[in-house]
């Protein structure tokens, strides 16, 4: 790794102002994308949904095209946790889409071309996106759509400087198996700036994460990709430890968890109703349907699906400091749509109303130490969206909070502390970080860089 | 990644003889452990079996208990390569077993302590096998026999300390997803000599690798996980630089491969005979029975499936060396029982008699540079065996060539020159190096380190 991509990112974490772009140019501009927004969305029933329709052998929601994803149902069965087996619907979408972020050096500091993005489920219309963010179906033009912009820089046979790029998974508990590739370009030729994009620095990116539902689930999975330096000013990514590893392999290989994807009218303790299916305690999520209609996207008006989950999620990371630079305290997360058994997430990662109708209410480990931590230790506490393309309103309550020094964490398969540098080692890696954990990885970059908070 | 490892495991592979062992030491003990290898291996019908049987509902081959493995069906598509969609049988295996070597250090020298191991598929008999290899329904005794010897040092809570870890696949064409945990230990303590076990170097695993059929799969595989220094002495394993996991990314991303298990009576294009399941054209592999009776194995007598491949496969690296190291020319292998799409290959991984029967009997890339190098360019080839618990008789040339000074290589998602040292700090990671890679890894340590050859 390039020291000096590591030292180039650091240093654009820590602008707030550059003669390209201030964050109140961003603030007008974002007024005036918001004025612009004309979207509607509206909840329909299932019949009338346009092209998507229950397909008549399997009761599975699916696409006239065959493309984009399907409603699907999963039968999962694991060894360990409180539920041996479940069934559950599942979104099901085996193309790899691109998140994609265009760089470029302006002034001697590395800008991020950003999009202001609406998306049928988003929580307050539109949010912060990457430059790209497109389906394979969408930037093949399955729908037949505008052209998607900028993709050039990614699909090409001659790309730019690629600064990161790796398929990451996303929510293993609504998604089967979806990774999606993040990418990071540097460009050097000229580039135009077209309408409803901006240039950032991640300095005014990191300032932005602080606001509700603004920076979207997709560009804060990208920029964890990003070579930051956690370890200190001039180290880039360390390599993950042979211990780390084997603890890794260790979890995984004793897990017996097997998913199997069924047909959803086969999914037992779920019923479909005209204008949702949903769980028969009420809990988890719904699947619901919406009426689109926009500008300024691909297509002007279309329905589709949405996975509505009840309840706002947690997900924290205790955090402590150490002589070798900071570390968080990672779970290891088994989820029935996981590609390879687990991933590594926070230190928490739940919906309290769900563990509540769950057999015997179990306990979640440490969420008493992130919800009860006093005010001095929270480090970052945002409520931010998960993707709006195929969650309606899913939001979650993203904390970093500093472990108390007189934490216990016993030796356990289920946590263990890491140190940042390692894992920016390991998320050049498909299979090791999981979205909400990448998440948290650039809310610790905004707070381990820390510029001074600008006079708003 | 500790360099003075490194440095360690350099040294045993510079170390011909020790006061420890000798290869004159090792031959003799060799001949002892094969007078001493009482065990018959027959073929026989499908209904002689005893504990297996086909699935009246699925024609599936099965063991009464539901462990071990189970012979299936597999539907592939993909979307490149000669044969868009294919029908095969195909061994699934879902446990993760545990290929693990204990290492000490004696008179300053780590030794590795390798075992006389019959497998029932083996040409020739006994090969020289890692400590321990098992899979998790031999170690948990689903068969009721007897305990794995040094297993202990593998499923303890408190193991030794651990060289490397990772769960690597096994050949994507004939298994499902198979991965096995492959483990490296080391083992200060005081630890017994049981019968049929010996302590070698490094250099006397890499001597013994020359000779046909000897070093087994699994020990091959292993080794290649050692944290050796490719790059020069000092240097420990290197990290993939961004380019080639963008590459990689690229490859994963682009291609559309689904692999649908179906049962083995759904099959189509082979056929199940009294004692065999055979392709129409005779061509790829066939499952067989056999009778096994032994001695010093954890059970005396069992029946099993085998499969058995048609003609001798061929496995070729084409290496170069560079200013900043050994490179090798990888290949990418999309197989359709890959966990994730693809992995990187040899240069070339064919066996020539089943391309002949493919649609318009494509070339296979570098078939002929590596098949007709002259002598000298020829750095290493000998017929090592593949894995003989599950497969009968499987031998493939493995072979290292010098690649020719003038040979252009076109910039191709197929084909790529990578340095030894990068490929060494991704096999410390699942899902990167298939198994014919790895075992020309670890030849690739011996023409690397190259001791002088000992008087015979």
């Amino acid at each position: 790794m390039s020291r000096s991509l590591a030292e180039r990112v650091t240093r654009s974490a820590a602008s707030l102002a550059t003669p390209t772009s201030t964050l109140d140019g961003f603030r007008e501009w974002w007024r005036r994308q918001q004025a612009g927004d004309t979207s509607r969305v509206e909840r329909i029933a299932f019949d009338e949904l346009r092209s998507w329709s229950f397909e008549a052998r399997t009761g599975n929601l699916v696409h006239d095209s065959g493309g984009f994803y399907t409603i699907e149902g999963l039968r999962v069965h694991r060894d360990t946790g409180p539920v041996a087996t479940w069934d559950q619907p599942i979104i099901h979408q085996p193309e790899i889409g691109i998140l994609g972020i265009v760089t470029k050096e302006f002034d001697g500091v590395l800008h991020f071309l950003m999009q202001a993005k609406m998306e049928p489920g988003n929580f307050g219309g539109l949010q912060l996106s990457p430059t790209v963010q497109a389906t394979r179906s969408n930037y093949r033009r399955v729908h037949s759509g505008r052209a998607v912009s900028y993709v050039e820089y990614f699909t090409g046979e001659h790309r730019p400087r690629v600064l990161a790029d790796a398929r990451q998974s996303e929510q293993g508990s609504w998604f089967y198996r979806k990774r999606n590739r993040n990418v990071v370009v540097e460009v050097t030729d000229d580039i135009e700036l077209l309408d409803g994009f901006r240039w950032l620095t991640l300095g005014q990116l990191h300032h932005l994460l602080e606001y509700d539902d603004l920076v979207n689930m997709d560009s804060r999975s990208v920029l964890a990709c990003l070579p930051f330096a956690f370890g200190g000013e001039a180290a880039g990514p360390g390599e993950a430890s042979t211990e780390l590893l084997s603890w890794i392999t260790d979890a995984r290989s004793h897990h017996d968890v097997t998913a199997e994807r069924i047909a959803l009218s086969r999914v037992a303790g779920w019923k479909v109703l005209p204008d949702r299916i949903t769980h028969d305690d009420g809990a988890f999520f719904d699947i619901i349907a919406v009426d689109v209609t926009t500008e300024g996207r691909e297509v002007r008006s279309w329905t589709q699906p949405l996975l509505s989950p009840r309840g706002v999620g947690v997900a924290a990371f205790l955090v402590r400091r150490t002589a070798h630079g900071p570390q968080v305290l990672v779970g290891t997360r088994v989820e029935g749509g996981s590609a390879d058994v687990l991933e590594l997430g926070p230190t928490v990662q739940c919906t309290p109303e769900n563990h509540a109708v769950l057999p015997g209410a179990p306990e979640v480990p440490f969420l008493e130490h992130v919800l009860g931590a006093p005010k001095g230790r929270v480090l970052f506490d945002t409520l931010l969206s998960e993707e709006g393309g195929r969650f309606h309103h899913a939001r979650s309550r993203y904390l970093l909070v500093e472990a108390p020094p007189d934490l216990e964490v016993p030796a356990s398969p289920d946590h263990r502390w890491v140190a940042m540098s390692e894992l920016a080692g390991l998320i050049r890696h498909s299979h090791y970080l999981n979205i909400e954990a990448r998440t948290l990885i650039t809310c610790l970059q905004k707070v381990l860089t820390c510029p001074p908070t600008p006079p708003q």
